[in-house]
C-alpha cells in the first residue's frame, strides 16, 4: 500500500538518478487564459516521461538477489522506455514484450536503452501468456505500469517536488491536474499532496476514455466502451487500476475531460509559450487547465510526456500555432 | 568591467526572479554521437531566452531614482522581450525601438510584456537618432544588448549554474560551448568559469557570421561581410562587442562554426531526444557539439533561445526528424 512514507523513501532512491524537473510558467499564457498556470515539465524527465520515476522506484526497491535476475514489462510506449533505461542503469536485464505493430521508433528506442524486445502478434498471440512464460523461465520480476505500490510511490515523488517548488513561489492553494491513464501518476501525486490541504488533485482524460472521471463521479470503477480512438495513445487504459482507484476515490477532487483538439491546442501553446515538446496524452492536463471553466485562479498541471512523432506535432502546429 | 564578483552579485539579484534552468542530457543522443552532451536549457528561461537574465541584471543594478524613469532598448527579438518583462516586473516603463518590418508576433509579444513599442522604417530612419531623442526627452536609460558590464554579469549567472550543476553530476572537465552573437553570453560564462580550470569556453556561430571565431584566431576584432543571410537571426551581429571581445580574447579557447543545416539538424535532435523547442540561433552550440570533430568526451552547451516561428520549426523536422 502506497503511503507518504513510501513516496519519501522512493524520493531518496531516485535522488541523483531521476531528474528534478522544472515548474514552468509563461506570463503571456497566463494573461491570455486569465489564470496562473504552472507546468511540471516531466517531458524533460529521462526517457521523456514521468514513467522513468516509477520504473526506477520499483526496480530499486527489489531485494538485490531478485533484482539481479532481471525484470519484465509489457508496454508499447513510455513505460517500456522507463523500465529499459532504469534496468540498464541498475546493470540488470530487462525484457519488454511489445506488439509487433508498435511504432518502429519506440521498438528501436527500447532496444537502444538496452532492453531485449520480444514482439508478439496482437491478433493471434496472448501477451499475458508470453509474459508469464518468460517470467517463470528466467525468474524475471514483472514491473506493472501502475498497479504496483512502488511504481505509484515513484510517480508520487512528482507531488513532493510540486509542493516544494510551489512553496518557493509562495503558492499554497491551487488545483493540481494530472494526465490520467491507469492512475499511477494521479494516485502518487494525490498521496504526496494529501498533507497540503490547499492542493487538491483532479485527473484529466481524453473524451471517450474518461473511465476515471466517471468512476470518481459514481464511486465505482467504470470502463471505457472502446479500446482505441483517441490520439492520446499514452493514456488509453480500459479502466482505473485496482490500487489506484481507491486512493483517488478517497483523495481526488474529480475528473476533467478534454477533446483531442484541445490536447493538440495545448501542445501548440506549449510550443509557443513554454518552448517544450509534449505528446497528446502528456498535454491533456494543460488542456484541462486552459479550457475548463470552473477552476481556481492558480492551477498546477503535469506535462507528463513528450514522446511524439513529428507528424502529430506538425498537426498541432498547423492547426493551432 | 565585469568580474566574478559582479556576476555573483547579479546572481543574488536574479534569485527568485529568473529561472534556474535545468542541465539536460539524453543517453540515446550521447550514444549516437559518441560523446556526453549536457544542454543548459535557457530556452526555458522567462521570455524564452537567456536575454531576460542580462536585462534583469542591468535594470536591477540601476540607482532607484534612475530606474524609476524607465529604460529603452533597441531590438527586434529576444533582448526586446527580456527588457520588456524585466521592466514590467520592476514596475517601470520600457520603450523598445523596433523595425516596422520585424515579425508581427515579436512586436505583439513585446507589447504584451508591457513595453511601449516605437516602430521605425529601416530604409529611411536612423534608429540611433530615434533612441537618443527618446532617452533625452524622457530621461530613459539605454539597456544595451551585450556591451554593458551588468548585462554580461547577468548572462554570466548561467556559468555559475553550469559549474554547480556539472559538479553535482561529478563533471569537472568539459568543453563549454555558447551560442555567440555580440558575445555577452559567451563573455559572461567565460568569466564565471574562469576559476574552474577544467572548463574552457568555445563560441559557436553560423557560417558567414563567424566574426568572433576569426577575431579570436587573429587576436583583433573582425567584421562580417554581410549583415543578413542566415536563419540564425538572433545572433547575426556585425562584429564582436567592445567589452566582450577583450574578455573572450583572454579566456576563450576558440570559436566553432556551423552551417544553417547543422543548426536545423540540432533543432530536430533537440525535439526528438530532449523534447525542447530551439530557435536556429539557440541551436548552434548544440550543433557545434554534435558536428565538430575535435572536442573532448564531455561537452556542455547553451541552448540559448526557443523563440522560433512554426514554419522554421517544421522545416527542421521535415528535413532532419
Amino acid at each position: 500500500m502506497t503511503s507518504l512514507a513510501l513516496i519519501t523513501a522512493a524520493a531518496d532512491r531516485l535522488s541523483g538518478h531521476a531528474r528534478v524537473t522544472p515548474l514552468l510558467n509563461a506570463p503571456l499564457l497566463d494573461a491570455a487564459f486569465g489564470r496562473r498556470i504552472l507546468v511540471k515539465a516531466e517531458n524533460l524527465q529521462l526517457t521523456g516521461s514521468f514513467k522513468f520515476r516509477g520504473a526506477w522506484s520499483a526496480i530499486s526497491a527489489l531485494p538485490p538477489e531478485t533484482r539481479a535476475k532481471g525484470v519484465l514489462a509489457f508496454s508499447s510506449g513510455n513505460h517500456a522506455q522507463g523500465v529499459a533505461l532504469a534496468a540498464r542503469m541498475h546493470g540488470i536485464a530487462a525484457v519488454v514484450v511489445m506488439p509487433a505493430d508498435a511504432p518502429t521508433v519506440k521498438i528501436a528506442n527500447t532496444r537502444a536503452y538496452g532492453a531485449e524486445v520480444v514482439l508478439y502478434d496482437r491478433s493471434t498471440q496472448d501477451r499475458d501468456a508470453i509474459g508469464e512464460r518468460l517470467t517463470a523461465q528466467r525468474n524475471l520480476t514483472l514491473i506493472r505500469p501502475y498497479d504496483d505500490a512502488q511504481v505509484i510511490a515513484g510517480q508520487g515523488t512528482i507531488g513532493l517536488e510540486i509542493a516544494a517548488q510551489a512553496a518557493a513561489l509562495g503558492i499554497h492553494d491551487a488545483a493540481v491536474i494530472a494526465c490520467c491513464g491507469g492512475g499511477g501518476l494521479s494516485a502518487g501525486i494525490a498521496l504526496a499532496l494529501e498533507p497540503h490541504i490547499g492542493f487538491r488533485l483532479h485527473t484529466a482524460e481524453p473524451a471517450g476514455f474518461d473511465d476515471m472521471a466517471r468512476s470518481l463521479a459514481t464511486g465505482t470503477p467504470q470502463t471505457n466502451p472502446q479500446p482505441t480512438g483517441s490520439i492520446c495513445d499514452a493514456i488509453l487504459t480500459p479502466a482505473p487500476g485496482k490500487l489506484t482507484f481507491p486512493i483517488l476515490h478517497h483523495l481526488a477532487k474529480g475528473g476533467l475531460v478534454v477533446t483531442d483538439d484541445q490536447a493538440l491546442h495545448a501542445m501548440a501553446l506549449a510550443f509557443t509559450h513554454l518552448r517544450i515538446v509534449l505528446e497528446p496524452g502528456g498535454a491533456v492536463a494543460l488542456a484541462a487547465a486552459l479550457f475548463s471553466p470552473d477552476l481556481p485562479d492558480t492551477v498546477i498541471v503535469t506535462a507528463s510526456g513528450g514522446n511524439v512523432d513529428p507528424a502529430t506535432h506538425r498537426l498541432a502546429l498547423d492547426r493551432f500555432a
